[in-house]
């Protein structure tokens, strides 16, 4: 008897990167709930915010960005608990996601606290990888390559030993973390192929080879994609 | 002075899983071009027909499923040929692609020959992957775990030396290799948290558990999602 909990693939950045699926959701459901930092942002928001019905309830939910699990655990209690009010109430409720909802992002956090108690539809959404391989033109993964997804905070000793063996590499959640990527890369053979997207899809979206990435600068919202011996063709935009 | 060529996702089997500029790019080209089989059949045109303009030339091109290279690069420079020959005229030309074109897609072999005679624009989609996790009810990949996505017809060596150590993995192109495959998994320990997803968003869609695929059953179009220890949960339709 409980309404329905969607969880909304919004895309990389560009507005224009949601499906017709997405949109038509966000058109429909009585409840937009969405992740918001400390001071207010709310990326996912920003992303969709044009498509959602104007007669919705918009529901922030502060989430820390605490490295330690304990705070945001509480956030995903509390946010939980609100959702789950509406869709005992009837309400339906759609929670945007960055990129993919099911691709490393927090929604299952969420998901885990609902999933009992009310119905979840997943409406899958471009991710930040395919769109940075659109940004550089050039293939994210091609014929019968490996593709590895590595997150830049695991330990030096397994990516060292994962960069090892891999054609194609995409780095993820790269932030503070970049220095300590940019040598691992070196050292594994991968920085002369590698490229860095940073907001990918939007107008501040940049691409840079490693290799000529400042020192002591950080990127921002970023990927880093590497190859061996692929050339990229010069992309329009 | 030469038109466009755009990459065009359309997405993993749903047309409401095209995006926004998917369907704005497909109603404004002059010339829309995609691969067809030897029998007619052309799957991207299937998901994307709807939103194609009516006033555009529709442009199939045959291309073999050769699993050795030669008649398929036969067939790509024909469709290069051709589609060029639009471009230099100034009809912009879209190339469907499913999935997302940078993805393990043959829009590269296409490229390839025209990027240094008009520009390309890549307008990424949902692929397969993402679409498959959906459809499962599971994260596809999470928090800092690493995601291995390997091609079934990599050898054996690869393959277990891949699986051996991995959180989460895609296999993708399972078809003729399916029995060969579920071994390796059953050898590794993934077997158990393996599911195999078919038609994944199509009226079609089929997930079955791993160890309950019938043997001497063939899974079509599908992909298989590992993960060890990670429970599911119940998906709505």
């Amino acid at each position: 008897m409980t309404a329905t909990l969607f969880l909304v693939g919004v895309g990389p950045g560009d507005p224009e990167l949601l499906t017709l699926k997405a949109v038509r959701c966000l058109g429909a459901v009585a409840v937009v709930a969405y992740p918001s930092t400390g001071d207010g942002a709310a990326l996912a928001l920003d992303i969709a915010g044009g498509y959602v019905n104007p007669a919705a309830l918009r529901l922030p939910c502060s989430i820390p960005m605490a490295r330690e699990r304990g705070p945001a655990q509480a956030a995903y209690d509390d946010a939980a608990a609100r959702i789950v009010d509406h869709l005992r109430a009837g309400r339906d409720v759609a929670w945007l996601c960055e990129g993919d909802p099911l691709f490393y992002g927090s929604a299952m956090y969420l998901v885990g606290r609902v999933a009992g108690i009310a119905p979840v539809v997943v409406i899958p959404g471009v991710t930040s990888l395919t769109a940075a391989a659109a940004a550089i033109g050039r293939p994210l993964a091609a014929r019968n390559e490996t593709l590895k997804v590595l997150p830049a905070p695991l330990e030096d000793a397994v990516l060292r030993a994962e960069l090892a063996v891999a054609p194609a590499v995409a780095i993820i959640k790269v932030g503070r973390h970049f220095d300590r990527i940019r040598s691992l890369l070196v050292e594994t053979g991968h920085a002369e192929g590698a490229m860095v997207v940073e907001h990918a899809t939007t107008g501040r979206q940049r691409v840079t080879p490693l290799v000529a990435f400042a020192h002591g600068e950080r990127p921002y919202f970023s990927t880093i994609l590497c190859y061996r011996g692929v050339e990229a063709w010069s992309v329009a935009s």
